[in-house]
């Protein structure tokens, strides 16, 4: 039996411990995708207390830790309601114990330990303490702080096209700021072209460009000058929520697609058809772009959002009412790369979803676009959000071992608002190095150490900066 | 190398032995979905002989078995022909060595164990002995005495809404009786709107309720008086097959989900939309009804059923000829689940699937609607049918940790006709505190066997207990 | 930690290891798919190098590597392209090092240790070495000899119904030959009615059968000639690519087949529903004469073939640019089997999934067409391609377990056009040997070595020889 969190947490062997003790351990974290907030990094952010960092405040906070709460039968108060932040602590430190496998328990006391120094497990009994112990650090523990501690060397953050960027370009000329801190850009409002959210995005296209925006062409044009300004702040990676895959043959065709826009410009009702069109269009359009300025596009896959109207109505999005779907989805993302990849204009592609069925499909289908002399071109994303715990982390190295190459695997992201979530990092590095390690247990490769740990600090770090930020 | 079914079957570590011995073993069983006839219980049922029991008799039967005889190349008479019982047992013995790997080998040899004493593999060599000591036993061994052996202390049995439940009251007076039986509703022919047995179902519930029934209102009125005719005799459950998820917006108005009905007294031929319209207009209906009454309700989602219909045309329903379905499933299921919740008239739901591609899905959008203050409000069963053995339990139990909350899971039932099925409780509980001990052994959780041990009895017993019958 | 690929690779426990080596290790290799070239058994083909091996030469190669190579950034000159032979190999040696994990780093190795004696690991230090000492080994290495040192007794090539067999009947009057080499009829050409290789198919139909093919009568009557002539040559099983499952409530009829068969002889262009009644009737037919002659029809569903334009253009089919689909498949293949069984004319079928996410469905599903006298009549066929490696097959195998019975399996297959892939028989016996002694060692069965000795050689050999060849 392992001690709770000791140093062998998650290594079942003496090569995964040295693994990860001499190589994996000794790594800086390259974080490329969050959604941290640049303000709260170029501020400095200090937190009230560990019910801020927790569970949240301001409308914004934890919905991981709120759908745990609430299958634990927690009061609504308690969790988004007007409780006290103490009180809501409580609620939570009475809840821990039941989070027994559940990653919350684990990412819980990974943070206690690395941050606060606490070694005790949260509970009814220790709240208190911990309440106390917590909140004294936190006079110190600023955001920047948090991130030196756990040797976060780069951040990408996750930017809308018409974002001013001003933190960035703050923290660009802060000599103290010693995490590079770049932006990500996250076009999806500029896709969805059905939702109310689209015109009044165009609005504020058109007003952070000065262009009058009549016809797709404007938009286009708008759009790839917010690229190059992005791309002048140092971006080079963007992003997409494609909850679901949309592309029709006609998605080649710009006259379809200005169609689709005009209907949206009149107000008109977008139909299921009109999205195929347009959105396969838009990614083939910024697929292209992204190729020219060498940017990495990444495709989140399959979220199912907002399945309670009710809770949507009281709390908005990103509130604890997500699901993953079920849609056959490899077809049209086949057109999709396919079509970018016939002009040879497919740029690197890290693919993430949300259901791990997708595995297989995804895996098979991004190495038929491979190539270019491109190490790793195609990525399976390391295992997201509902899949960010052990057996999702292990079943998503699975595949990529058996359908290819985990050894160009560019790794670990946090996908997290919060600066207390880096030991996820380190939980990925100890069983990344243990999976390493159990091939060579199992008489399946060498005990070459010098070898393993060059692959073990490639998927921890070096992977990720070459494929980014290398050459 | 492990004792055949020894004392420490399935439990890994001296962590999982102490939890099963000391706590999961001693818990009573709650079986809150079964198909025992509760005529063999009212009547204390004598089996014949232990062919009887295990393959079967009077056109009833263990189609699990028969589909494994079938699979060795057996001959049809000796699985649900006409050769004499000892020769089907004979038949039986032969295949058993055979059966290495699948839950009817271990079943059976713990059913051996437990209720009969016998601790010899059976075979070809021991098909005698054990015949003859088993059928010996069987004098004594009664479905009481079966159910009393094994602790069980309550059973929730699956009644159509139109049965009288004579043997439910006549139990109900009965203070011999040491289980406490309640009835379980399964309005599934209320629902199944294009099949030939909905007006046949109608006439005798227009029969048991006094009410002649010409439009969809009396139909409702009629479910509704036998709901609460149900409940007066126990109920707190229900249990719907939905083999297919049928949904569509029109299933919110009376109107068009009483045009259907009309269809089918009209015998006009049942459209598959029809089908999405009226189906999930009687779900919400009997959701709302469940939610007011305090019900939980089942969802068994996925069989394709009758596969062979050369098969179905010789033996009927539920003779070993059904499948697990490939159907995406999710967007549908939202749907109805959020209509339910966007009135706040979402009873407890417990989902089930019938493949394991869907958990994740599932698990996720149930999530999403768990709240209200009720502890662990949406379920996902425990691995149902084709899935009730050692992996796919383990699969499901995986999803509960990772997803959400192992520690609210209200865990094993049987699904099963059979008095000889209870130690699949026992072998779930092993597996469980395995599973449950392997988070402590991997450092993933603190030794504190005082919550460890709570945890174990709440998912043996405790968590079932709370969710249908508490307060 | 075990030593790489030493004595007990992949063998965990002692059990597994006496089942190996006392009976798996000592039967001989039965493979019943494979794409071997008939022309280089019968001419007794001898390699000029290792490259041409393993990478390729001619037009044809191992696409499995070509994949991994791309992954890797290797420039498709030195893949597919007009680098020497040596200098691949180069490519190859500096790639491997990185293919941790994927079994193609465990079969590249395995086949140096059993063919050429070569224990060392292939890297750019070793690969002058392996060059000389492989090359050399190639001088006396010829295809029979190959096949001979694996203890090859029986193969099966795949071939289409137009070939002539020439080399078949050549080997079938070969006295120094020592494996048995059958044809399998493979008539995808004769069912892709969409394609443009139908009408040449189809004059090489009329040709090779002497027939004018007016009607589609015409064709089946030339096809039923065909599979008479393979049956001559010792055909006793045929193989399907089912990448898309075609059925319609129409494939019952002559006539509506016959309106899509006259379609394509106008080159008019044929629907997706076309396809469904056109390819579902031919299944039919086909399924129906297989029953007749007790051939096994074998089914490999799920491929999404040639996903980049680009590279088809370049390079042609099977050039490493194919995926797993994520289809819906069964209700579709439960139609077509309940077809075939409804006149109990369904053939011993073999259904084989590229997705895994399929295996339950498979399972479940095919195991309602059980029956008939026929041990393992249905069969779910080993872990398919992209999962032919350890967890796909362990996946695989825990299905058969679960959801039936493992113990009649008919195993492994190469699906490989390398004399060099027998190895992966070995790699399979011991992963089985392993897997089936889990289960003593987990206390789920006893230990009766006997018994387990003969499960473990029926899985390697004996069950395929009853399956194709019995009585």
């Amino acid at each position: 039996m392992k001690e709770f969190l000791g140093k062998d947490f998650l290594l079942d062997s003496p090569l995964a411990q040295k693994l990860y003790d001499e190589h994996a351990s000794k790594m800086p974290i390259f974080d490329f995708h969050c959604h941290l907030i640049p303000e709260q990094i170029a501020h400095d952010y200090k937190f009230k207390n560990i019910t801020e960092c927790w569970i949240g405040a301001n409308g914004y906070g934890d919905h991981y830790k709120w759908r745990l709460m609430r299958e634990m039968g927690v009061d609504e108060k308690y969790i988004t309601g007007d409780a006290s932040d103490r009180e809501k602590f409580q609620k939570y430190a009475e809840c821990m114990p039941y989070f027994i496998g559940n990653p919350i328990y684990e990412w819980t006391h990974l943070e206690l330990r690395r941050y606060f120094g606490i070694d005790k497990p949260l509970s009814p009994e220790t709240a208190d303490e911990i309440w106390e112990k917590a909140n004294e650090k936190l006079k110190t523990l600023t955001a920047r702080r948090m991130m030196e501690m756990m040797n976060v060397k780069i951040v990408f953050t996750t930017d809308d096209p018409v974002d001013d960027l001003h933190f960035h370009e703050q923290m660009a000329k802060d000599k103290t700021l010693k995490t590079l801190v770049r932006p990500c850009m996250r076009p999806d409002k500029a896709i969805n072209v059905e939702r109310d959210t689209f015109l009044p995005w165009l609005a504020d296209l058109s007003k952070v460009t000065g262009k009058e925006i009549k016809v797709l062409q404007d938009m286009l044009d708008a759009l790839d000058e917010r690229i190059l300004f992005f791309k002048e702040h140092g971006c080079v990676a963007t992003d997409h929520a494609l909850d679901v895959l949309h592309f029709s043959p006609k998605s080649n065709s710009y006259e379809e697609a200005n169609k689709v826009f005009l209907k949206a410009l009149r107000h008109e009702a977008i139909t299921l058809e009109d999205e195929d069109v347009f959105k396969g269009f838009m990614m083939l359009h910024l697929g292209r772009e992204y190729h020219k300025h060498g940017f990495v596009q990444q495709y989140h896959i399959g979220a199912l959002r907002n399945n309670s109207a009710r809770n949507y109505a009281r709390l908005g999005a990103d509130t604890g009412y997500d699901a993953a779907n079920d849609q056959v989805v490899v077809e049209k993302l086949s057109a999709l790369l396919n079509a970018l990849d016939s002009t040879d204009e497919l740029p690197k592609t890290v693919l993430y979803s949300l259901n791990e069925k997708d595995y297989v499909s995804l895996m098979t289908l991004m190495n038929c676009f491979q190539g270019g002399g491109i190490r790793g071109k195609m990525q399976l994303g390391t295992a997201w959000w509902f899949n960010d715990e052990y057996d999702g982390m292990e079943y998503q190295m699975k595949r990529l071992a058996d359908d290819g190459l985990i050894s160009c695997f560019i790794g670990m992201l946090t996908d997290s608002r919060s600066f207390l979530s880096y030991p996820r990092h380190e939980y990925f590095r100890r069983e990344m190095c243990n999976f390493i390690a159990e091939f060579v247990n199992k008489g399946r490769y060498p005990n070459d150490e010098k070898l393993l740990g060059k692959i073990v600090e490639d998927i921890s770090y070096n992977n990720a900066y070459a494929y980014f930020l290398g050459k």
